[in-house]
C-alpha cells in the first residue's frame, strides 16, 4: 500500500469538511462515510456527497440504518419540534441516541477491512451542542473498544480515533477551513435545512455556525431561506 | 415503570436464546433486538422472531443495516467459502468487523429511548470462534463508553452489559437453557443454515453446538439437511 488511508466520518456539515481537508493536507488518502438514519435534514446527505467528491475523497460510502420507530430525537422524529434557543449545558432533543458510538462503530468495521487504521471524527467540546459524546473521554473510550473489539486491533496495527477540532473554536475550524479552501457553501450544518440544501438560520446549530463566521471574521457564505 | 427492563441482543441462535430466558427468569421487561445486515443465513433472523415470541419478549425489533460492498467476511460476501474445520486460536473468515461493536452500539440507542439500563449479550469466551469482541474486557470497554455516550449514562442511571454466558461452555448454556424451557428447536445457529433453518452440521458453529449437546448429555433437537 503507498499511502496511508484514512476513514473519514462526513456529516456534510463545516466541521467534518474541514477535518476531510485537513486529512488530505497531512497526506491521508480518504475513505469518507455518511449515514442515512432517517435524519429530517436529507439534504445533508448531498452536501456530503459533493463534500466529499470537492476535498478528493478516493470512495464515498453511505451506510442505511433504519431506526424506523426508535424514536427519541428531534432530528429523527417529525413529531418533534427542533428548538431554536441554545441549550446551556444540558443535552437537548437534537441529541440521536447513541449517534455518534453507532456512527464509529460502523466507520470501524470498514477501517478493518481497508486497512485504514485512523479514523477522523470531527467532533468538538467547544462551540458545541452539548452532546456527551462529543466530548474527549469519550473518543478516548472508543478507541480502546476499537481496539478490543477487533482483529486488526488484537493481532496487528493499532486504531486511532482522530478528533483533531476538538478544542478547537468554531472560528478557529472556519480560519483553518479556509486555509485549505473549503467551499464552506457546499457544506449544510442546519438541522431543518430544505431540500435545495438552505439553512434557516435560527436553529442552534445555524447559531453556532453564523458566529463563527462573524468571530473568524469571514464572510459566510450560507444560503438562507 | 413497573417493572425494570432489558435490551437483548438476538441472533436467533442458541446462546442468546438462553440469554432471554435467563433474563426473563431475572424478572426483566424484555426488548429483542435483531440486526438484518445482509447476512446469508437469513433464517436466522426468522429464528429471532419465533424465540422471541415463544420466550415472552415485549417487543422484537429489527434494525436494518446496509453493509453493502463493505465486504470482509464469509457470512456477507457470497465469493467468500464458509470453512468446515474450526480454527484453533485464529480469528476465522466468518468474522464481520466490528459486529458486536456495531450491534451494541443500536441497543444502546434503543435501550436510552426505554430507560432500560441492562443490555444483554450472548457472547461467549470458552466454547466459541475465537471473535475478539467476545471477551470479557471488550465487553467492559464498551460499558465504559456507553457511561460515557449517552444522555443517561453522563446524566442519569448507568447501563450495565451483562453478558451471562461469559464463562459458561456450550454445555451448560445448554443445561441451563433446557431448565428454562427453551425449545432450542426454534433456534438456528449455522453459519448457512437452508432457507427453513435446516443445519448444515458441519461449520465450526454447528460443530459447538452438536458437541455442547453431546457433553450436555440433552438429546440435540437440531435440524439437519
Amino acid at each position: 500500500m503507498s499511502n496511508k488511508r484514512a476513514v473519514i466520518l462526513l456529516s456534510g456539515g463545516l466541521d467534518s469538511a474541514t477535518v476531510l481537508a485537513s486529512a488530505r493536507a497531512e497526506g491521508y488518502d480518504c475513505y469518507t462515510i455518511s449515514f442515512d438514519y432517517g435524519q429530517r435534514h436529507r439534504s445533508e446527505l448531498e452536501a456530503s456527497q459533493r463534500v466529499s467528491k470537492t476535498l478528493g475523497a478516493i470512495e464515498h460510502k453511505v451506510i442505511g440504518i433504519n431506526l424506523d420507530g426508535m424514536g427519541g430525537s428531534a432530528l429523527t422524529d417529525s413529531s418533534l419540534v427542533v428548538p431554536e434557543t441554545a441549550s446551556h449545558g444540558e443535552i437537548p432533543i437534537t441529541y440521536v441516541p447513541a449517534r455518534n458510538t453507532v456512527f464509529l462503530s460502523l466507520a470501524l468495521g470498514w477501517a478493518e477491512v481497508l486497512q485504514a487504521y485512523d479514523i477522523f471524527i470531527g467532533v468538538n467540546d467547544v462551540d458545541y451542542s452539548g452532546y456527551p459524546d462529543c466530548r474527549m473521554e469519550f473518543i478516548q473510550a472508543f478507541e480502546r473498544v476499537a481496539n478490543l473489539a477487533t482483529r486488526e486491533g488484537v493481532e496487528g496495527r493499532k486504531f486511532r480515533i482522530q478528533a483533531p477540532l476538538q478544542s478547537m473554536s468554531k472560528a478557529a475550524i472556519i480560519r483553518l477551513g479556509t486555509q485549505l479552501d473549503v467551499d464552506y457553501a457546499l457544506t449544510v450544518s442546519c438541522y431543518q435545512a430544505d431540500n435545495q440544501g438552505l439553512a434557516c438560520g435560527v436553529c442552534e446549530s445555524c447559531q453556532l455556525r453564523k458566529q463563527g463566521f462573524l468571530n473568524a471574521d469571514i464572510n459566510d457564505p450560507t444560503r438562507y431561506f
